[in-house]
């Protein structure tokens, strides 16, 4: 009996634009989704990079039916529905708002833009979108970690009682070495700004996704402590923070303190979260994905304190696509969880979360920590 | 430009028999190996179980091109070059004898089969095979965790000194209540045996693959803490063990310790292993599956202690691979990577290990463990 | 005011008879018991060793009134209520015997002798001075630590339900190091045994003392991987066990299985318990002696996981006596609560637990290990 | 042979005032000190606090010889050589003072005092009293941890390279009940601040001792989660700060965040402590004292990896006075770690640390955070 995807007669095309790290994470969650997932089918048809013989290659090994260097062109024809971009971060805008406008649906890597102005463009572009079923979202796959995604439903369901305080961190250290070499991701003309748009936007991401509270003002800091380093030209002056830190009032009366870093010796991918409310808590470290810490107040007294979880139980989030309980996910199923959800807001006609407002008001809190930072720590109110 | 599989003018063929757990496991090997792996190129032919639709459906979702029910007549066609066993364990030694003398290779789940008896035929047709350049290999995938195949190179390098001591246990709990009702795992003549052919396996593999040396004699004890369980038919015997426990003597000098259970309340799939050397020592646990703990008896004395490896650097073995440094690997990868080893034995002509001699000498240690068991533990030498 | 133990009219006068290690510690309980337990006073009178310029630097530095060579003059005294024997074991029995019938209540280090004989002959003499009320107690001080106190409440309440499987390990590495000098310890006719003795009984009491069942049966391994080192006089034969194993049968039904070494490269104190009931299980490890860990099989379905009480509550075992809450108590500690113990028995008349037939239990339990491990570990009923 | 503290001609007398919490603690390393360390040899004299009959129950039980209630009549004796002040902050200038002009050596709870001012003037006392040999330390007792004093001599030595990052922490949770009653300690006039003074003290002592380097600005918030809360006498206002967040720059150009909260579910006594250098950095936390955790960016590449260091080897600082590696230490051993530094800085002649200027240096950092919290965070300079 032949099978295979002609026997849905619609499967969704698909394109990715962008071939590097993040179009190979995305390509393994199209290619993947679903032998998992209940969802829309869907077909990988198209990769588009600007060089023609590296994204061919590509587009040959993570299982793409061909490649392309014109994302225009792409966005042209019939038999792709679904637009994800993967581009450099002051791509996203252009590409993102012709797609929306050509009626694809728009999957876009975070952060949203390098500037609120663009990202302000790109969320009215999503709203006119939305009116025309067409859909978007902003691709903050940590959502998608089924313990994350767990810890949220839990504090939406009130095992954590009224949350007051929140830690987010993210650490990394690939830059301790003063000796690493001068890159454009240190240039602020081309990435923006360092370990804040990069870390930073993770983790206020999940301050307020956890909370279901946004950020009302923010006071922070920003430090380069290797200001000067040594590229192909010679010695170059790094123009972006290499770490930084910002104390966040929410409207909800919590109060959340952010610490982000590529100096933290040691610490490899290390975002950890804790929110502490007045019944319960909860701690999370990406480097242990699979597990999640909770604190409940309320169990019996002498056996009190924090039980790690595993979230591996077909009744947790999203596992009952995967395996039997106690066998591990990867980082990569997050994007894979993410596509599930895209897809399944597709067929259902609901318009998928996080949504460009929720990529905008991650941008906003973000620039907010840069401009107190600009004046000496000053709150600054959003 | 149009590319694909069809760009390598011989990919490899793969059949797969059995479409549940494993079958599932292993589908998502074959569909991912190339996009990570540089080795031949393959292509999912057809996916073979009983049940025709249900085999349909699997095959469709899984990314196979067909479905079958008769192995037999797979094993005639030309275009299929590997034969990927993961039926239940009672079948092993017919389809893969069969597809060995058909000339196909041959993946086949662990244990390589319920008996040492079916194990020397099998492994007699491997030697048979290899001869005329056929491939066979025993699916001991937790050989590919990343962190375990670090701390067998580092015992290899002597990083650890002599090996002396090893503990090994695999804890699970989804026996431990009670009311779970008879199923056909705990009838020993479906399955042969319980906690001790399915977990004891892969921890006497891990003993003998880490340390690199035999096991050379036993003392063994089974248990079945539950002796009637209540099935469709009402309350029944309970014919296999519930958990076992051994001590076992390597050819090294070396002194092994075992135990395995299905009633370990709270363990979910708690493989764990300690090897103690003359200067080192390494510790994993499955359920921290990126992590090996390595103890330095030569390190710095003050700053001596157990470091907690994340083994997700590309210096780690299979990891260049993967993804950049600090980005988690689930269980699944285990057999992508598994997929990638056997692919590179065939590719270069080298024949891939673990051997069917291997999960021979695995059967034989569990016939003997059983065998002390039966008389007061005395023990039995092999 | 003049206050001091003067006011007291009666405390109870105390000699501990050994300096080294364990008088060290004895004297350690005795000083500071009073200050945090509500317990009869006692006053430090004298310590008793055999080098008088040694037991006397000793006694001052302790804090004894005076020091003394001669255990049986200080057995004469009327001023003496209880004997503390903290000498080698092989002096135990002489010691302990003579002080009972001196009228003197008695706490004896453990392993209670280094024979079962000696072992034997000590109950006799605890079961008639018991008559004449006076008490007698083996210094099994790790049922002291609050955490495994707290881990036999548990279960004794049902926490746990029915205990099926029990690992319990106690794992060291001051042997590791082949080339580490011959001592007495390692003799047999001086120390008896080697980890068998020193680590395994701690173990045994800890499976009868958690699970309140007894041993019935034992399957036993022993091991020496180092089998000549060097001493003052040249190379000599280690006479005594590196490392041993039993799988024990216990009078419930339950399964224990046990594993000591002092080769254990990396672990300086590693005493882990494991107990897996029917609907909880509890875990711990000496080196983080203020911890329990704790899976309960009936709590909330998506939150269930070991739960790692900090076991330092006022509502704790033992705690409402030392500090607030979150302030860690460190090894010491045991033998406070210990001296807390046998004095509130003394106080209230009741016989204090362990008493010597508890530690002559353990004595068969290790002597079944032995005589098993010489008929190769065939199973030895007790 | 008769012995006892009688043998040393002369001993010196100390004295402490107060007799609650921190009194208890002192009291444990007065009457235990001589045991472990070879320091000159004391006499616990007498014990000072208000009310009579308290005070002398308490004297009786830690073993002091006499209790008193007017602390200015213990100044002038000639047999008390040492003052130690456990009484409440407001108090401390006071007695202080008086004692120092008196002549006795001087030993002061932590915070040095409840204000800037205050501070001040207890330091010019000890700098008067130095000149004159007369002695003063400030009790920050976790400079005494093992750990921490390993860290710094780890740090001092260079292993760490330059440090750039800290992270200090101190998390309980007693207040996170709403419903907890109203208490002195919530009160302004009498506790000076909240977790602030109670906490903050701790962590900016350790993040100045362990960089070795001093702050030199700071931006800071503070919060009260619970603004009123039921006593006695009816509902009241809570006038201190639950909660409070810094960003420290010090004069190193490393940057230090402060997070310090009652309300933080969960976390009983969790002090963490992380310093990030070049190549190396460690991390701690009191609620695992025994422990730290140290990473080497210079091993060997395949095994880096955050080591656990038991800190229990007779190497580590202040182990060779307690007991075999392996034996864990706690809270308490930090007071008489505290008590032999005191000892021995007074035997030698040399000045003890940390000095009144430390502890005054520490009171201005929580004064800026003070300050700059109540501008809006904006940064203050010190």
């Amino acid at each position: 009996m032949t099978i295979g995807p002609g026997t849905d007669p619609h499967p969704l095309g698909v394109a990715v634009v962008g071939y590097s790290f993040m179009g190979k994470a995305h390509s393994d969650a199209w290619r993947n989704v679903n032998s998992f997932f209940p969802t829309p089918r869907v077909t990988q048809k198209v990769l588009v990079g600007r060089d023609a013989a590296q994204v061919s290659s590509a587009a040959r090994h993570y299982g793409w039916s061909e490649s392309a260097t014109d994302w225009r062109q792409v966005l042209e024809r019939d038999d792709i529905h679904i637009v994800d971009v993967c581009t450099p971060g002051h791509l996203h805008a252009e590409i993102t708002i012709a797609a929306l406008e050509a009626g694809k649906h728009v999957l876009v890597e975070k952060p949203l833009a390098n500037t609120v102005e663009e990202a302000k463009h790109m969320a009215a572009a999503a709203q006119k979108a939305r009116e025309r079923g067409v859909h978007s979202m902003v691709a903050f796959n940590y959502r998608r970690i089924p313990a994350l995604a767990l810890a949220r439903k839990m504090i939406q369901e009130g095992r954590l009682g009224e949350v007051r305080q929140i830690r987010a961190s993210y650490l990394q250290d690939w830059l301790a070495d003063a000796d690493a070499p001068m890159t454009w991701r240190l240039r602020r003309e081309a990435a923006g700004s360092g370990a804040l748009g990069d870390l930073a936007s993770h983790a206020a991401d999940q301050i307020q996704f956890l909370s279901g509270s946004a950020v009302t003002s923010v006071s922070g800091t920003v430090n380069t402590f290797v200001k000067t380093r040594t590229g192909p030209h010679g010695p170059e002056e790094v123009t972006v923070d290499d770490a930084a830190w910002a104390t966040l009032r929410l409207a909800s009366g919590a109060v959340a303190s952010l610490e982000v870093s590529r100096f933290a010796t040691g610490r490899k991918n290390a975002l950890e979260i804790e929110v502490f409310g007045s019944v319960g808590s909860v701690a999370f470290n990406l480097e242990r994905l699979n597990e999640l810490r909770f604190f409940d107040a309320g169990a019996h007294g002498e056996s009190q304190g924090f039980s790690t979880i595993l979230v591996t139980d077909p009744t947790h989030p999203y596992l009952d696509a995967w395996w039997p309980a106690g066998h591990m996910l990867g980082w990569d199923s997050t994007f894979t969880n993410q596509a599930a959800d895209f897809l399944s807001a597709i067929g259902s006609g609901n318009a998928p979360s996080p949504s460009f407002e929720d990529g905008l008001s991650v941008q906003k809190v973000l620039a907010a920590i840069e401009s107190s930072a600009a004046q000496a720590s000053a709150a600054v109110v959003l």
